[in-house]
């Protein structure tokens, strides 16, 4: 095929993978979708995605970016579409500690980079459970959220530049490494959360931050969601900003977690209803250096803070982590949600975000709805609670699509009545779009399209993704 | 005339002005600019611009939107244009302490803001010496920075969701209160930063902080500017990221302080090269509480980092404030920074940033190329140094346009030789316009024109600004 021969020319025959050889890359991580493409191309440099997508511009060929394959929306499926690979491009190009910045290619695994980063007693402070397999350009192109939008926003807030190539295979250098730099639109955030439809993604400068010196972690029985978010609000104030997670997990969540991963134990000893897991990140040397007697400001802090709740009965129990493999379990029960969400079907996931004082809402108003929609539904969920940001997990009677239909465009209702969003932070891919259609304003639609036309008039960069077709 | 009237049909004769009437908004607060516009009209709210806009775009009559009128770039230069004036909705709809957030019309004066987070404990902190008549809008259509950047970032980053209004009169509602929200493309930064050009910006939700429980305020002699910037990095680690402003005035800065506002006071008995304002605010009870000693913890620890600095020779001289009337003054010092710059001709001004480390190289080679260029030059400038934003103001000998240019330029090829940009945070409007033809990446342009053609394919939103011309 003349197009495979071409590409072969152009980034070397052994990186342009047709038939079988593709089989790595064409099922994505939730293993829903599985795709067909034309080919899968790996190039290894910005100059040859630049050749690539001058040749499927060309040829008009459909291009599909794929990082990791990690994401849970369908952004990657591939039908009859070159899928061009981001994984060979996995350089640091360097870390600039002085400066606080990492410029990088989009191929660098997230966990590369917390390691690269380690090194310089710097952190780049987005994490989620699958960051030993997600790529840079992946995150960016979902403005991946994480357990640290919290303290120090999504990805979105932690770029300053990016290197863009575009559907016709031009490239679109916006490397910049300044936190001023207002030279006309801001085309970055553009491509940033697109998904792969703008562009795609090679490289980008990331903003480093200072590692903690220390951190309080803590798992916490609040008594209610409520009582959960006024510790919050407590913690954040005698912490002066400094909570870098506060993630819930409910009752079913810890049940399932033990049941389904081996050696996990259960937080406490009995079962509660509003399970919280809470860290604390001390950067000043007030905070984090050992007082006379030993113990670490910011822990004592959390400990005292905590007591304090008890005496109140805002908390029921809680666990400081007193080592680092303490630590470790609490972050891993938290990370182990896509492992024990997915696998049991039918399901159906959700990712809503609602302002913080609305969650307790969201989960009553959702029990009620349900019972009525399916009495044998069972349910679980797992929150960024800080940001209200809630993966609410349904497990229905009947797999029928226009009945995992009605129950997520249920979940839509209730979140929209409560002025949230039916798209917290997986993106929207293929599998939001029906929501997209029926959810978001069609003003807004409508420039997306504009904006689309404009950037890829024909249509080539991951199409049918996030913008409905007309 | 047929457009005034169906003007003052949709919004009151009384708010559409012609003539002699127009005077107030025609001239721009640097008064280089003087518009001749059709009228000024002032709606009253979001479906009054809708209506204003709707009928401009069926007559194809271009539009200037116009905040505070306080921009430095010409930005709403108007001619035989319609001006459409925000000034008219300020008010505040609603701030939410508890969510920390604040829903604004686009005409709200940004002091305005400030006063009403007061009462709550709260700030929106966004800060410069225009900030008693620039409103919302303009902040957000330039991307406005100032002096607590260096904390809390641009006002793209305090900015969660959007209300516009479009070229041809449609009203775009992007007013998420959600930090997570990812539901398509991220339009809202697209018409932030963009100048009026893709759209009127009507309304905002803005992010709030949590007002610092006390501040540390001291005037720094800096023994050079390395020195300044090692002592940030002291300070920034000491705080835990607690430093709030870290502004540089030169030695020509301070005298041509003293001299031109009256009861100026220099900050120090000698005069120093490397004058700093520095700004530590403590939100943590810890470090704002008083000691058992009366002390303040963030105040103690500036002038214990201060006297340590001062032993090593990094610092030659220092005071901390004591009052508020002394915090005031070392406020206003900085602020009178536009006042004391314009009103000299001929004036070179520049608003360029370089990465922080860059800064003293800089002003070093400048002296070099201005001295080559026009040997009896003067220079002066104010720095927002933690951002490596430099405002660097040239009076030289001779006023022509073409030797202004030449500076000009001089001033951008520096600043670009160290990774710099030639257009920090004021914006570019008119008076940039040469700079991004000879600077901006073309690809970029390329990008914005498609950008500007999708969104306003008859080009009545403010014309002429911020993209170079095909």
């Amino acid at each position: 095929m003349r197009l495979v021969e071409g590409l072969g020319t152009a980034i070397g025959h052994e990186y342009v993978l047709t038939g079988d050889a593709c089989a790595r890359y064409t099922t994505d991580w939730t293993k829903r979708y599985v795709s067909d493409p034309v080919a899968v191309v790996r190039p290894g440099s910005t100059e040859e995605v630049s050749k690539v997508m001058a040749l499927a511009h060309e040829t008009g060929t459909p291009v599909v970016p794929v990082s990791g394959n990690t994401g849970l929306s369908g952004g990657t499926y591939a039908s009859r579409s070159l899928m061009l690979s981001l994984d060979r491009m996995n350089r640091i190009r360097e870390i600039r500690a002085e400066a606080r910045i990492a410029l990088v290619e989009a191929g660098v695994i997230l966990s590369s980079l917390h390691d690269a980063c380690e090194e310089h007693d710097l952190v780049f402070p987005l994490t989620f459970g699958a960051r030993g397999s997600a790529l840079v350009g992946g995150a960016l192109s979902t403005n991946a959220g994480g357990s640290n939008v919290l303290r120090y926003g999504s990805t979105r807030g932690l770029c300053l530049g990016l290197e863009i190539v575009l559907a016709d295979g031009r490239v679109l250098d916006l490397m910049t490494e300044l936190h001023k730099d207002n030279t006309g639109y801001d085309l970055r955030d553009l491509f940033i959360g697109a998904e792969g439809t703008l562009g795609v993604i090679t490289g980008a400068v990331l903003r480093l931050f200072p590692k903690p010196k220390a951190y309080a972690t803590a798992m916490v029985a609040a008594a209610s969601l409520q009582d959960a978010l006024a510790l919050l609000d407590r913690l954040q104030a005698a912490s002066g900003g400094g909570v870098e997670a506060f993630e819930y997990m409910p009752r079913s969540y810890i049940e399932r977690h033990v049941t389904h991963i081996p050696g996990a134990r259960a937080p406490f000893e009995r079962q509660h209803d509003v399970n919280i897991m809470v860290e604390v990140g001390a950067i000043a040397p007030r905070d984090a250096l050992p007082d006379s007697d030993g113990s670490v400001p910011v822990v004592t802090s959390l400990e005292s803070e905590l007591a304090c709740a008890m005496d109140q009965g805002l908390v029921l129990d809680a666990v400081v982590a007193r080592t680092e493999a303490q630590r470790t379990e609490m972050w891993k029960r938290r990370e182990d949600a896509a492992e024990i969400i997915l696998g049991r079907l039918p399901m159906v996931d959700n990712d809503i975000a609602v302002p913080t004082d609305r969650v307790p809402d969201f989960f009553e108003e959702m029990e009620k709805e349900l019972a009525a929609i399916d009495s044998n539904a069972q349910t679980m969920a797992v929150a960024h609670l800080g940001d209200g940001n809630i993966h609410y997990v349904v497990f229905p009677t009947s797999g029928e699509p226009s009945d995992i239909d009605t129950i997520r465009e249920k979940v839509e209702s209730v979140a929209r009545s409560l002025r949230g969003s039916f798209s917290a932070e997986h993106g929207i891919g293929l599998a939001k779009l029906p929501s997209m259609r029926r959810r978001k304003n069609a003003v807004a639609i409508d420039v997306m399209r504009a904006v689309k036309s404009a950037l890829d008039p024909k249509g080539i960069l991951n199409p049918g993704k996030v913008v409905p077709q007309a």
